[in-house]
């Protein structure tokens, strides 16, 4: 297979992985950077015309994996790694949406920042299409929202 | 970084990379399947509750990369290979989101694939919740299908 290389680094406010808001509800809308190194930077041409990117990065301060996780979001229920976003996962890739708020020669300044603060970035695609948000199904996310929801 | 691993194979029916769909208004609705290799089996526990998958998958038959694509979507334009979803990228990652039709034990057949037949699979991810497609904006991929729209 290929040989991983970092193509930057994510500039976050989150230093600890307890910073980064977790569970249910959890709303990702802190601002950070992600500073693209120069030697890949001719590759960003025209990103800006996307409002939104994924991103794709290494869980670099994660150690190993494990097939069964215990997400915080469902209190201890066990799902298998690959039904959750844990970061011990057999290749440790972690993936996110964020907002592309603006471009500054090869720094994207962008909202919806999950990863640690120095986060070594694989790289940027552009956010082309969603999903319609009535046809999506989400397991035991939704039922662990229902548990617990507050009662009338 | 990490070393990657294959925790299983696509089976598409793409066997030649003509084979795949692209361009303009591209459609992937093949259906395939992700084998998932029985070491890695137990991590798809709960799986079946999501109706769409993330898939990050290797480019395996790409070699080398480039910072410019030239996309057959928009006839030969360059743009930058982070604003592109050109195979040629610096991590050779490819992302699908795919609707999961069935979980057979350790296989999901699944429909919206796109990659070759025989592909490792890198990761799969649960789809949790969409940008809404009122807030996107699609860059030079909106600017190429204005261009080629049938005119009045």
């Amino acid at each position: 297979m290929f040989t991983p290389q970092p193509i930057g680094y994510a500039r976050t406010p989150h230093t600890r992985s307890s910073d980064i808001p977790k569970g249910i509800g959890a709303k990702h809308d802190a601002e950070g950077t992600l500073e693209i190194l120069p030697g890949f930077a001719e590759g960003l041409a025209d990103v800006e015309g996307f409002s939104h990117l994924y991103v794709l990065w290494e869980f670099d301060r994660s150690d190993g994996f494990d097939l069964t996780a215990t997400p915080p979001a469902d209190g201890g229920r066990p799902h298998g790694v690959f039904a959750t976003r844990s970061p011990r996962r057999p290749n440790p890739i972690g993936l996110t949406v964020v907002e592309l708020l603006e471009r500054d020669g090869r720094r994207l300044r962008v909202r919806g920042v999950d990863m640690l603060d120095g986060t070594p970035i694989l790289d940027l695609k552009p956010y082309l299409s969603s999903v319609a948000e009535s046809s999506l199904r989400r397991g035991w996310l939704a039922e662990a929202e229902a548990r617990n929801a507050p009662r009338a």
